[in-house]
C-alpha cells in the first residue's frame, strides 16, 4: 500500500491512503493489460483480458467517485507491491517460447494482481462501513464483484484446455 | 513471481518457479510475522497472527516435501511484489499513534499477504494436476486451505470489534 506510518492517524486517513493505493493500481494495470492481451495467445484468454480492461477502466471512475463522495482529492499513491506484480506481468516477454506456457503464467500474473484488488477492496469495503460511508461502500462492493468475477474467470481457464496444452510440452 | 521468461520454457519449468517463489513468500513471512504480532493490540488479532505463524512454518515443511516429491530442489527465488507486501506491513511502525488504527492497517497488510498466496497456491495446483503430479497438488491444496481460512479469520477481525473501535478515533 506504500505507507507512511505517520499518515495515518485516523480510520479515515487509512481509508483514504487504501483509497489512493487501489486507484494507483487500477491506473496502472489499465495501462499494463493491453501489452498483456498481446502476449496472450488462447482466444479465451484474450478475450478475458480484453472485457476485464473495459472493466478496469469503469473501475477507475468509480473510484473517482468515490474520492468525490467522500471529499477526498483523487490522486494515487505509490505502491511498490502492486508495482513488482506488474513487472512481473512484462517480464513474461516474448523470451518464452512456447505460447501456451506464457499463457499460462499470464494467467497467474493476472490473478495475483486482482487477488490484490480483492484484499484491497475488502479492506476498503470494511472501514467505509465502519466510517458510516455505506454510499461509498456501495460503489466499492461493484469493484470487488467485479474482480472476483475476473479471477473466477481466469481459473477456469487455468483449470481447462490452456494449461492442458502447455503441460504436453 | 520475480520470473525471469527465459528460464521458463515448459510447463515444468514455470510449476518449479512458482514453488520456490512461494517458498521464499512463506519463508519470509515467518520472519515478519512475529513483528506483526507484537505490533498487533487487540488479544484476538494478536491470537490470529499467531495461530497463523504456526501454520505458515508447517507450510514451509509441507513446500519441501512438495520438493522433494518432483526432484526439484529447495530453494527460494526472490520476488519483488512479495517483499513489497512485507515492507508495508514493517512500515507499520509505532509511529502510528492510535493502536486501534494500526490494528486494521495490519490486518488489512496480512490479508493482502493472505491473497498473494492464495493467488500462488491456485496457479501451482492448477499446473501440478496438469502435469500428472495430483500428490503434490494435494499437499498444495492444505496450504491453499489453510490460506483461505486465515484470510476469512482476519475478515471477520476487520468487519467486527477492531475497526468500529478504530473508526471512533
Amino acid at each position: 500500500m506504500g505507507l507512511f506510518a505517520k499518515d495515518l492517524n485516523t480510520m479515515d486517513d487509512l481509508f483514504v491512503h487504501a483509497l489512493r493505493d487501489i486507484y494507483y493500481a487500477e491506473n496502472r494495470f489499465v495501462k499494463a493489460l493491453p501489452d498483456m492481451i498481446e502476449k496472450a495467445s488462447n482466444p479465451q484468454l484474450k478475450q478475458a483480458l480484453r472485457s476485464h480492461l473495459g472493466e478496469t477502466e469503469t473501475q477507475v471512475l468509480r473510484l473517482q467517485e468515490v474520492f468525490r463522495m467522500h471529499g477526498a482529492e483523487v490522486k494515487g499513491v505509490d505502491c511498490p507491491a502492486f508495482d513488482g506484480l506488474i513487472e512481473e506481468a512484462d517480464d513474461l516477454a516474448d523470451e518464452v517460447e512456447d505460447r501456451k506456457v506464457l499463457d499460462a503464467a499470464l494467467i497467474a500474473a493476472a490473478q495475483a494482481v486482482e487477488h490484490y484488488e480483492i484484499a484491497r477492496y475488502g479492506s476498503l469495503i470494511a472501514w467505509a462501513k465502519e466510517l458510516g460511508r455505506s454510499d461509498c461502500a456501495s460503489v466499492l462492493e461493484k469493484n470487488l464483484a467485479e474482480e472476483k468475477a475476473a479471477d473466477r474467470r481466469l481459473t477456469v481457464l487455468a483449470e481447462s484446455g490452456v494449461n492442458t496444452a502447455a503441460a504436453t510440452v
